[in-house]
């Protein structure tokens, strides 16, 4: 009786044929060869090995240490690539020479798989921003006056994004209670988290254009989980008048898989109705396809879930933080990076952010690990998430793992 | 008679043999060709070529199209090179090969000289942080409450930064004046200026590791002068609470010429006295080599100067920067770049941006080419700065220039 293909997936797999998520992978055997791989159930496919023996024209873009060049070719070859591995992984033909590609997943080490240009950190989910408004201004209104106006974002470290599984030590820094006398300097006492997406460029732009609004999916190659550390104690003391910086520039975690935009058409729905009439270079309602992404997160801390933030409750889409970050003549590079900001639906049970879900500390959450008002060393982050695919089938996104170790 | 050679320089020119500045040029015969040149008086020599033909061990170091290689080869490298320079530029024997490897300046291109990784900028003048204090929150304190604390800083676009020469097209936003019923779209009508002073990280760090203030020389290579444009009334609008973006991410200018901290030794001058006591992280006052650095800047606009800024005004240092930008374990890449901040000293006519000269506009300049609140298309913004050198001779900074030119 011969062993069943990994190529046989049970019905229903997230990681599907119609998923197909890219990734950068070693083994170890050559651990110092970094290639392109594919997901594809328990599986990495060698994209690079496999279109070379089919003979594809897209080897040379995939025999690489990073999805870059990839990300830089374009979108007419991204759909050619990915009609390509389709029929690689569903063609039984193709079988002979695939399978012996393939590697079990728990057998390969998976890295960050892009090079990251510029980082940038959105704002755009209005229960996320109204609650951080009511607990960190009880006395002004929870939204600023630019709020519903644009999508407030902001510069990150590009150089501290590190892949999923990477651990994440405590940083330090300064911090001051309002009654406290002066500055006190430590490990952070307010670590947190932020269940975001993000969203990386590939085809690039000139300095001094624009991207508008229906430029999206000319430039964004695909998208990922992102867990924005935020220490909440550093950033409430630093970021007035500039904004976060050391709060946030410790550390980054991104999934490891980048979900193209094609696996997720069935998962493109308009965001919600706008309050005030937007600029036109915002205005999305002309749009053929909608900005909004239906994806349904789950935060985890030590095994357990603590929050499921619906991606698609968003004010802002990507789309439009695309263009208003391009409005002003800025240019995008292949490897730009940005992030959606906290997903927070409108129940409680929904915050992307620690912040929220104690309400600062104040409602600590009952973990079979423990209560918890923010994250202590040897807390396990996780962030899953899943997409509504074409017939019924869910399109997985891969997952963003971090624990927390203690401050050097 | 024969014809002086180019390395026989007038007494006391700024860029003789104790500057050296490094830079990336290329020849209009071989425009694709960048590679890395060193500036002696009015010429550039071609590094790489001079090193191959020396048979310095450096050659590949230095033929390369970024000076990346030789920021990242360490403070050892940085000295022996510098000194095999100082060699070719000086010993006579040394003329037959070094003379025909010389290009007047006139004659090159020059490009950024670096690829930046993560860019930084940094608040650390106090009589800048006072007056935008005041023009901004007339009702408030002039400083936040940190500022005297640490030192604040915040990400900006590492992808628009520029060499000079670049021209800026104005850029395009939202604005919204207090009496405006909704914002609205157009060209910024407030586009300034920051004269700054640039840092480039050579030695990169660890994650999860920090630099020490004692650590600036072994982990920066040099500094350059930096112009931060911005434009006010797209910031103002956007800034609250997460800072600058679109105000300042469309345009950084950096000098083609980065200064060795080699050739600096002699402007080395401790920062103004500190008004609160540090934390221990930021406490420079043990340490041998004071931080500060005496340059002069010069900022003119169209041929006129507006303003003499004194770098030694800082509060801050740049020492203190890298300290303070890495105790929260961030890590340090090679080709990171931080900015000082806008440098304003006491005197009116010492500060480094038009929103303080002209305060915000009230106080238009009177200039040749008609009266500046903010700058108009076609005006042109040069920095140059000098600082003291060995027996009195200048150490000349390389200038940054920039024209505005319309919307497209």
């Amino acid at each position: 009786m011969s062993e069943q293909s990994p190529l046989e997936l049970a019905e229903g797999d997230p990681f599907g044929p119609h998923n197909l998520p890219y990734g950068v992978f070693s083994t170890p055997d050559r651990p110092a060869d970094r290639r392109v791989g594919v997901r594809i159930g328990d599986h990495v496919l060698d994209a690079g090995a496999a279109a070379h023996a089919l003979g594809s024209p897209y080897a040379a873009l995939l025999a690489k240490p990073s999805l870059n060049p990839l990300l830089a070719a374009g979108r007419t070859a991204w759909r050619d690539v990915r009609r390509a591995l389709t029929a690689w992984v569903t063609v039984p033909a193709h079988r002979p020479v695939v399978e012996p590609l393939l590697h079990p997943l728990s057998d390969v080490e998976l890295h960050l798989p892009y090079e990251v240009a510029d980082y940038v950190d959105f704002y755009a989910s209005e229960h996320h921003a109204t609650n951080v408004g009511q607990i960190f201004r009880p006395d002004g209104a929870a939204l600023t006056p630019n709020w519903k106006h644009l999508p407030i974002g902001y510069h990150g470290r590009s150089g501290t994004i590190v892949v999923s599984g990477t651990e994440v030590a405590r940083p330090q820094g300064q911090r001051k209670a309002p009654s406290d006398a002066a500055p006190v300097f430590g490990p952070s006492v307010k670590l947190d988290i932020e269940a975001e997406v993000g969203f990386v460029v590939g085809t690039p732009s000139s300095l001094g254009s624009r991207v508008g609004v229906g430029g999206f999916d000319d430039h964004v190659f695909g998208l990922f989980l992102l867990n924005d550390w935020s220490a909440r104690d550093i950033q409430a003391w630093e970021y007035v008048p500039l904004g976060p910086f050391l709060g946030k520039s410790f550390a980054t975690s991104v999934s490891a898989w980048v979900t193209p935009l094609e696996a997720l058409a069935a998962a493109r729905v308009s965001p919600p109705a706008r309050d005030f009439p937007l600029l036109p270079y915002l205005d999305d309602s002309a749009e053929e396809v909608p900005g909004g992404f239906d994806l349904r997160i789950t935060v985890s801390i030590n095994g357990t879930v603590v929050a499921e933030p619906p991606f698609a409750s968003m004010y802002w889409t990507a789309a439009q933080q695309l263009a208003h970050m391009t409005v002003n003549g800025a240019s995008l590079r292949t490897g730009d990076v940005y992030g959606s900001g906290t997903v927070s639906g409108p129940e409680r049970d929904q915050r992307g952010s620690l912040l929220e879900l104690t309400w600062n500390g104040t409602e600590p959450l009952e973990l079979p690990t423990g209560k918890r008002a923010f994250l202590e060393d040897g807390d396990e982050v996780t962030l899953t998430a899943w997409a509504p695919g074409a017939h019924g089938v869910r399109v997985g996104l891969g997952e963003v793992r971090g624990r927390i170790t203690p401050s050097r």
